[in-house]
């Protein structure tokens, strides 16, 4: 494992795996969320409980073993929101990473670690996963490219679920380029060969929910964005719905399926979460066979109504989170009105279905936010495609 | 410190206090549970956050120097459910206190390990607190005598408190003889001078909600305090609501005044917590004004009517809890449902006010269970004094 001055690696496991010896990714090293199956080392998931309850795993999860069959190494396990049930990054058991990007402030989460070890420098590329957010978030709070594919693009085999109707593998980089070649061996696919997007649309409503410095900020790479694909539209992505039902609808539904995930084995040992986490699981609990039906009936409209009006060759842009990375230690009740904006953006895509990558393309005050782009369901390749291009167009923030 | 098998003293604390060579309680050995502040020495309370982040105490307790001065000893401070937020004495972080009387069955709780110390023979007597149950629930698992006293009639003056329309200071010890004694050094009160019940309401409503082993194995020690009384009656104790509304509305103010008492420390420190433990602080937190308000009606309504039907000679018998302790690592869904059926009897003395004392009065399949007298609140003395009477006339359960 590297020197780790960002406590991005989890202490309690050295799993390591040597890559082959040619490949795509021969030299490159890359870490894993502790949600990751490493054959003969225990899944922490972010909690001691879990951790010490858990036998160590028969087998490594697959994605891992196709990036180290691809010639990377895997040189730690990362750390993560306890049982991925967290947006900011922060971990009362084992502490929060460090924000290399932003001093002081949350790296975000769940992905907490890997973002930090790629933001770091620490690795090349990181694998995360992304119920709610967990890598767009924190790529867009820590400077750095990350990408949520098309649900049920890649295996989640080997990897602790959470919400199986939201649930993805993901991953960070620090360039798009690489973004893209970690993409060519996890997705199977030539990225060199995708179509590129013949229209943007700026989804005015996502932009709405952004404070303004944010916005701001994004603004010139939204211009930029519009100026390379051509043609490009300003309008609400949601006609008929505000997206804060997206997200009230989306919360239902995962926190409904995130207690069917785990609400066995927390019955069964009552175990010593952060208070915050409890908080996420309770409200799964407590939601009820009518809401949780209402939610699937909404995310079925929206995904017909929208998809209807977004074709192939369209990419959407919106703004990844609302704001820069909040504070460490900031009192929950912040956090909390913080995490509601947060996950108003980030249903768009986990309510859809649809691939997201975010891009490092703006400062507010020096803390970095990303844009995101967008597509339907199968886009990623226009989007890992697209994103190298735009980003080596674009440059850097200021 | 005296060996500890039990688990019922806390590892973090070394704080002992010597007793005054001479006094009531001269050469006697007791505890206090780590809600109780000892000069120099931090408070736990439970839960390994709250240790963390607060200050060694300025002074002792009052009540803790009460017992000093008047001889006794204070040789440990005892585990606890955190914050005093549970009924069954397991505490996730540091461990579940033996249950000396009844082995592989939970102790009761919060005030767990003052119980297994006495019941174990650590100590002579100790002091927990009871807010739902916290003194009677352990002292009718473990086997042995507990009193929670009038509303308001002991110093909450440096202990921990969670909700002050309930909380009490409390103590234990294994006859009764003994508990008295304390309680003329806690009181300030010539106990043997305490005029004796001349009338015995047993409470129908009460034993309904006992299992009928329990409510058959309490029956002979009935039967023989009405005949030591004299004058006795069957009859429900609330003629008209059922004692599961006062169930429902003690859990309702008691956990929102914990919220008020708590929740600025939670907002600000996400603390680590047992599952159920930050379900309890959740209930709380989500109990709205006009709950709150009905709540407080509805318990000054049963202090009205109840109040008029008991006289101060009158003393009310009932079961302490519904069963024996259950077993230890059950699910939290069975303990759950555990809890509402103890709650629905702790809530009677919780709701008025009144004192009542717990007697080992019964077995089941030989694990103890607890017969409870009750009287007007300042009714402690006249408690205290029949129940050396009765236990010494009674004798143990077979």
């Amino acid at each position: 494992m590297p020197a780790d001055p960002l406590n991005a690696f989890c202490t309690h496991s050295t799993a390591t795996l040597k890559g082959a010896p040619a490949g795509p990714l021969a030299g490159l090293a890359f870490a894993a969320k502790d949600l990751f199956d490493i054959a003969g080392h225990v899944t922490g998931a972010g909690n001691p409980d879990w951790l010490a309850l858990h036998e160590p795993a028969a087998r490594t999860a697959p994605v891992v073993e196709e990036l180290v069959h691809a010639g990377a190494d895997m040189v730690g396990k990362t750390h993560t929101d306890e049982l991925s049930r967290g947006i900011f990054g922060e971990n009362a058991h084992y502490g929060t990473p460090a924000n290399p990007a932003a001093p002081g402030r949350v790296p975000g989460g769940s992905s907490s670690g890997s973002a930090a070890a790629v933001a770091g420098g620490l690795v090349d590329f990181a694998l995360g996963t992304d119920t709610g957010g967990s890598v767009r978030i924190p790529a867009s709070f820590c400077g750095i490219f990350g990408i949520r594919p098309t649900h049920g693009r890649l295996s989640l085999e080997g990897v602790v679920g959470q919400a199986p109707s939201f649930d993805t593998v993901g991953w960070f980089a620090r360039d798009a380029a690489l973004l893209a070649r970690v993409g060519t061996v996890l997705l199977a696919s030539e990225i060199a060969r995708a179509a590129p997007p013949r229209r943007l649309v700026v989804a005015t409503d996502a932009f709405a929910i952004a404070e303004p410095a944010t916005a701001a900020a994004l603004r010139p790479a939204v211009e930029r964005l519009a100026r390379l694909i051509g043609a490009s539209e300003q309008r609400a992505l949601s006609a008929s719905v505000p997206l804060s039902d997206w997200y009230a609808h989306q919360r239902a539904a995962q926190g409904r399926e995130a207690w069917a995930t785990f609400g066995d084995w927390i019955d069964r040992h009552n175990p010593r979460f952060a208070f915050e986490i409890s908080d996420n699981f309770i409200r799964g609990m407590r939601v009820d066979d009518a809401t949780l039906a209402a939610a699937r009936e909404f995310q079925a409209a929206r995904r017909r109504e929208v998809l209807a009006t977004l074709a192939p060759d369209t990419v959407v842009c919106l703004p990844t989170a609302p704001f820069p990375a909040p504070r460490v230690g900031e009192p929950r009740s912040a956090m909390w009105a913080h995490r509601t904006a947060i996950s108003t953006l980030t249903s768009i895509a986990g309510t859809l279905g649809a691939p997201q990558l975010s891009m490092p393309l703006g400062l507010v005050d020096g803390l970095p936010v990303g844009l995101s782009i967008l597509a339907r369901p199968g886009g990623d390749e226009m989007l890992l495609a697209f994103a190298c291009y735009a980003a080596d167009a674009i440059g850097s923030p200021d």
